[in-house]
């Protein structure tokens, strides 16, 4: 692999610079027990750049350097254009990546991939309940005004039903891209896809969105499992 | 929205001082779950100033410059008196601040909203076992002796029972005001106020007992819904 | 309240001096979910000296200013001996130092009292389960040989059944001394008692000895309510 | 017991000296629930000597200088060459000592001993579920990616079946020894065994993936022990 240079893009001394943010949430989500053994994912998009965690490192001890970074014009040029412009030579890309450009072509900010096990429980008790085609409901819970509507749209309100998409897990992790994109056509007002014996997906229009709508979701979907025990439907 | 100044209401050097006071708990509630994707709030009434987190900031990230200042005289002077003398341009203000209000209406000095899944669960539980009129109640377990008998009437006892209103929630959160001043006449003994499928207002004399209070009730809703998973009655 | 001076008893640049340890553990216990609300507590003895937490302060701001000292002299002293030779003035000692005394009296260097839900909820099985007359008791856990087999006579076996004494709680934490010295005399090889409904009172021959079988003695009740959940005995 | 010296062994300013790792490793698993109340141990080779955490300390206490040093050459010399040469003189070597030896003679450059309270219950729930001769067995969930197939073959696959050997306990830990072998004997591909009421042993040919592997083994017991409350299959 060419050493293609570029350090600038990862040294700043802006704690909120992506190079500085993405080990700082890392080290955060591992906390939350969203990235346990080297498992999900974070990449921001900030103007013409996408920074992507790289693949098996431990979350909690993520450093700027080892941060990749792909270049991301502006929609009018092709996605042939989108290249590493700088790589740390001794790591490997996260597979999430393709994913995460799902998410940047539409329109979001920053992007989270986390294998929390109160989202992959609520996959698996979807499909028991309701069959493998249907999508993970809740509603009249107030947390739920933590998660958009849909773009431009305002934020949902107590009374109305979330809706996550649930897509099948595939053995590579890149395969899911497609999946994932036809769950965004289908469900076009969401910002966060289920994948089944998995995790989540979770993007906004910037960090503190994508951060924020991840905890809501992850507090929604644990309220749901334990709901479920106590015998408490969801909607 | 017109800059109100009063800079120096909020800088203080003084870790006591409300302004620092109100970041250092948010964060602490975040750790406790109790705050969860910027849900929930703190308030602090010192002399005649009400200091109040903002709306929509991370509850870890908080800083003293994000702090709302609502002047609030002593209780001779009109509701109208009450209006902000300090704002942050680029912050929105909390909705949970009429309810805070109501609190310090009562005399608190300080009030906390968690959305606590724990209380969450227990409002849920109430109404399935007890109906929708029902408040939680809970005796013979230690752990009661942090909470109040009522204003200037010492602790509760090990055999009192404590009971704690629960209001439903509404779409928009300050018409919760006025079902929580109800409740307030109502139970006019309680320091708290559970609101269904949302979380909890807790409040008390001062900071170190509204969040010792808080501590407390949510030790005491974690631990029936584990009794209840374990078919143990709560009085 | 007499200002009975004697300051430099809780003034040491030693980390390892009671007046330091005392806070640090506090904090430490904070974290555990030990000591919420200011429930629960922590004395540690160093020679002919009494260290104990004060009543009422959150455990995880303590302060070594904060500490109540107690003149302690060997046994041939009678009790009446054992009297406050330092008291912060603004603080109330803690209802536990009879209980802390009792202890030490059977040779303890530490002390702890918390209000662990797992503790909690194991005398509430027990009772269900076993009657209130029975103790708690499990076998054939590794954790086990955390725990002594009684003064002198070394540690648990994993084929040793594990024996916990439970009292009934009284409405004065004082009151309990009476029947946590008959659980002391009926036991005598416990270096624990749980209290019904309330926590426990773990000691131990010195600072690491106390936490330590305190902590494996808490997982040991966690594990308990989660085999009881599954459907395995405990012993 | 004789000072053998060679302090230099365990002083380093590197923090990646295994002196200096395994009391941070230490800290983090006490923080996991991992190694409660001194249970549990850590171990790490380099080059010719293994570095062996003590028995008996507050494992987020653990300091550099508390390092048991083994001589541990290369695999021509007989076990009789692997003699102590660095001995803290107040301290006990970890009776998990020749179970860590037999994961070096493996080829492992670190070995983790965890108390876990979720590898516990597994072993219960396997032994009631599939009786004792039954391995646990887990597949199409995504951590089970984080797991290998076997020295030199790659990581396990989302439709693979992850089996972990389980072994009985024995009332003194190096018994385990002789059965810990033989099942290494007959899962040559498995970096882990479980200990049947006791825990679990996760090896890796490096520390970092020694941790990562019990990582994602802990959180495929945890989801095992969730799915099962829930109804859910594991396979």
């Amino acid at each position: 692999m060419a050493d293609l240079g570029n350090e600038h893009l990862v040294q700043s001394e802006d704690p909120e610079h992506p190079a500085n943010l993405i080990p700082r949430l890392c080290k955060q989500f591992y906390t939350l027990g969203w990235v346990t053994g080297t498992g999900g994912g974070t990449s921001i998009r900030k103007d013409e750049h996408v920074y992507i965690a790289p693949s098996g490192v431990q979350k909690e001890l993520m450093k700027s350097e080892n941060m990749f970074v792909l270049k991301y014009p502006t929609p009018k040029y092709p996605p042939s254009a989108r290249q590493y412009i700088r790589k740390p030579l001794d790591l490997k890309p996260s597979a999430c990546t393709p994913l995460f450009l799902a998410a940047f072509e539409r329109g979001a900010g920053c992007c989270i991939h986390t294998h929390s096990q109160w989202a992959v429980l609520v996959t698996l008790l979807v499909e028991k309940l309701f069959g493998r085609k249907a999508c993970f409901e809740i509603s009249n819970i107030e947390q739920i005004k933590g998660i958009p509507k849909g773009p431009g749209k305002g934020m949902l309100g107590f009374h109305d039903t979330l809706r996550i998409p649930i897509i099948e897990n595939t053995p590579f992790e890149e395969d899911l891209t497609e999946f994932l994109e036809k769950a965004m056509e289908q469900y076009p007002d969401t910002y966060a896809v289920l994948v089944r014996r998995h995790g989540i997906y979770v993007w906004g229009d910037n960090v503190a969105k994508a951060k924020t709508q991840c905890e809501s979701l992850d507090y929604l979907f644990q309220l749901a499992v334990e709901m479920h025990k106590l015998g408490l439907p969801w909607t």
